[in-house]
């Protein structure tokens, strides 16, 4: 019963997923797969699996018969058209981050999931798939440290590329808290506040960073995120949950333990792609198995929606200097509201 | 060269510090105590400096010929009057903190010993006496991390006692805080916000406990402390110093790592006292040397003032929820203005 | 391209290779499984790959012409017979560890497989496969710390069983150090001495429990390993290597910090079978991967027969009490020898 | 009642212990010093101590009627010479390690002491002060980890001089293990073992570096101590102690964590002194209290003739290559024999 599975968006992350499917995940293979550019698509379907079908476009992709599933790895942009069009098909469909660009397009996705009446969407968030926060969330989930009262973090990289702008620092960056808080939370933004300490000299003259936002839900758990993308030292990320009877912190990846030169050290990465590897290839193996089993575990369409509508209020926070209001729609049933 | 010392105030911690010139510090010795309980300040005087003189109030100590420096101990709202009183005899005076209950009569000190020209008064903040956060404030200095960007820090206590109110968590428990990132940092505060999580059940209903307060500096660095003064698990104070190359932090005191009853483990102090004993003796015996050679090392009254006038803002900003602003009257030169 | 593999052996090891390569790996399926209890095998055959041949004995599961690998599970004593038969009929074989139970068997499979020319063999070494094991050589290999002079290593188990003996503190326990150590240096060891400290009293009264074992190697680096098999406190695999330059240590398992009840804490495992269980995932595919490629990597018969041979000699200074030297045969040019 | 000592040795320690009494140690003054070069004793005096009588020689010192206690910090050879004479003027004498330069010495230092019939010697072995092997006995003995069975160790200096042989490893190096482990312990040594690695080419050629010492203890307690004094990396101390419920480990000295340039790293001492300085404090304050309370604390004649005892047989170790019997003579009653 191997999943057949179709992949539109042969960029970096597309073709890390379908060697994935291919080489290091059991029971589904790639059947088809398009890109905007069909001979990228060839390429990489030559590289990875090799005669299986290139349809012209994303549509003519999920619309044939042997395609079970859809992977959805183009650009951003475009999410929101072939979900929507995987919904109609009946597939399921697994959408890498964002969901959509635009809370809108996210709700109408939604929707669409809702009025169809069972889950078809997977969304891309790989860290409720870590160990590390997996074990935090447990820990969290079985009382360890009582009802949590705040947050501590931080997602730092080592730095970016001159076309990141300072509201990425929210759309790209913060986006990955924005989810894997809400799931570890089991909780609901309600305003956001972003605040700008001095840039680092070491950043470009165009972006504020770093940055640092704080959110508040409806329990009224206090989060704070220090957002800082040239930090130059590594890729580090940092999250300190502190509860009525004590405080947790996600592990660090273990690391060979070194003395030398007077220091005792061990390495922190600086290629954010390590950082979290293992943990696409369980959210993808999850997705195979959900689907197999129809049932799928992973973010929902409802998170991708939850995530579009805080990330939009932060970047509000960041033009105003004020607290600014998170709001939700209702939460439809389908995702338990 | 024994210098001679009168305390006023036999508290515990006066007590201490008696005990402290006594038998464990070098080059000095009490010559006279006294308390607004006269009993107690006898009591004390003979368990540690039989014979030694017990004048009736503060300022016959501080007339007494024999007392070369005055150490003030007594409750908060008699130090501006003794601090005055030892100024007007030029005696060096050592004040715990704080200097003074307003900042208006920190000032008044300030101003007194301006006029006098030269310092006398050393204020009890006991931190930058600590190696951990000597090494740290070595480090920054040496440009190890570049220009510093934030501090993130908490304040943990495992738990207080019924008399203490929301507003001492600034008074209290913050202003340690206050006054070593300004020494830390060499920089002043210029405006300060309050956010309050949701409270812990652990902590009587009468305060909101915790609390984060959000400070920032004329350089623009910004500063998150949370205040957690019910946190049940013990005592415990982090502070992660981030600037443009990296990150660094003051070390957790030295514990035996015990591997037992499956977890790793490290004992976090839960007696406040303990953590910074150390400390008090190095700031005492610097204040001894200090005396000697005419040339006082630590807190100024100035940095008392300074921490007054942050903390008043700080309590305003718990009543308000709004942002507000911190300001200093001009610097006086006698501390470098 | 599938993989198509017979097991035999379906007791605990043998099923869960069988679920790794139906569930979790990638290339292969199980087509035949045998055991000798054969209703054991009809049932774990149902669970994971129903409807798969269920031969009478693992002679005519190697012989059938659909098996393309084999691997083998059984009991200990078996595996020499199994593993010679597959040679004989020029298939792969994956056999657990031990290779053999004595080192005249493990010299019969190295002079089969030798004769035969090519590697068909790839004994169940796992800690080669492990992230940190795998970190610490390649940091060895760079040259991070020198040249290595010694190890401190230590192997401790929970608790074992009754029937657990003192001899089995080698061949079941330090095998997995005897093994790793060889693959870690490059190098292979001389001589052998066993210490014997006071035993633990929670240790049954049969045995010896905790022990030291003294390695030394051609290139005269001294390797000391405890044992304690009943430490009570966790699984705990300790592993510090000495340089010239410095000290590289085996990370621990990444755990949350928890701060709580005065303790500042990470989990240690308690059941050995999750310390590595990544490990083993990544070895059988690298056995699916290398049958395909035509070129095994892990563990070869020659890394069994010295694991075994050095095993013996520890063994015999348990008893002895003396430095018993290690003498390998001759190493066949397949080996590299 | 402040206690006047007289100091024989002007040389790095004995200056250092001079500063100790006259400015950071209470209830101590200093009244004489002498040195074999008298200049050198005149020229310490003025720095420390103006004014303070020089006699000719250590025994003119003792003899002194106002010398109330003696320091013995003069070269190793005459240690036992000024101790015994302490001991017939009915002296306090607090003597740098070694007691003596042979275990007859010692002995007949324990002898005239057991004759007095009360302890007037303190041998300068500092690391039973320190803060980190005292929490690490307290641990023990609340029981902590249970019945002690092991000890791994190692002693690791950043490099040494031209003028270290391989046996100062042991009476040099190893020595502050041999005592520290007796006291943490409770125990006495039955037996000692060398290993000898192969060497590290950063040390010098005419000696053995590093080495291996595996102890025996009465209880059967074992005992491995790496000793490597050209580790290259620092100075570096590590201790763990496994017992039937768990291990304890020496805290390393609190150091800032850093992350900087890929690495999460804390500082390592290079200088030894450092390492103890806490401690020598706390060694010579108790030993000035002891001898007012007429009680003294730290380690005894005794204690220095077992250290001598334990070092003479692991230097035969070393040239033998065997397993070398440690025997003491009766232990006097003075010392709980």
């Amino acid at each position: 019963m191997t999943l057949k599975i179709g992949v539109i968006g042969t960029g970096a992350i597309g073709e890390d997923h379908i060697r994935r499917c291919m080489q290091a995940l059991s029971g589904a293979e790639i059947v088809a797969v398009t890109d905007v550019n069909l001979d990228r698509a060839r390429e990489v379907a030559g590289k990875y699996a090799p005669g299986v079908k290139v349809p012209d476009d994303g549509e003519s992709l999920i619309a044939l018969p042997e395609v079970e599933a859809v992977i959805v790895t183009s650009w951003g942009g475009t999410h929101a058209r072939y979900v929507l069009e995987a919904i109609r098909h009946k597939k399921y469909v697994f959408c890498e981050k964002p969901l959509a660009t635009t809370a809108e397009d996210c709700l109408k996705i939604v929707e669409a999931e809702a009025a169809y009446g069972r889950r078809l969407v997977q969304v891309g968030f790989m860290r409720p798939y870590d160990t590390g926060y997996r074990a935090l969330k447990s820990l969290i989930d079985k009382g360890e440290i009582g009802e949590v009262l705040m947050i501590h973090a931080a997602h730092r990289n080592q730095r970016v590329g001159a076309n990141y702008k300072t509201d990425m620092g929210i759309t790209d960056t913060l986006i990955h808290e924005l989810d894997v808080f809400r799931w570890m939370l089991g909780d609901d933004y309600v305003s956001a506040q972003v605040i700008f300490p001095r840039s680092s000299s070491k950043a470009m003259a165009h972006i504020r960073d770093p940055q640092i936002v704080l959110l508040e839900t409806k329990k009224g758990i206090r989060i704070d995120v220090e957002i800082f993308v040239n930090c130059q030292y590594g890729y580090d990320i940092k999250c300190a949950v502190v509860g009525e009877l004590g405080e947790a912190s996600l592990p660090m990846p273990p690391a060979v333990e070194l003395r030398k030169s007077a220091a005792l050290s061990t390495e922190i990465m600086t290629d954010w792609k390590e950082r979290f590897i293992a943990a696409y290839d369980v959210e993808l193996q999850d997705f195979i198995n959900g689907v197999k089993a129809d049932a799928l575990n992973g973010a929902t369409s409802w998170d991708g929606y939850c995530a579009s509508v805080a990330a939009d209020a932060c970047v509000r926070a960041q033009e105003t200097g004020q607290i600014e209001k998170i709001d939700m729609t209702a939460r439809p049933s389908l995702y338990g509201g």
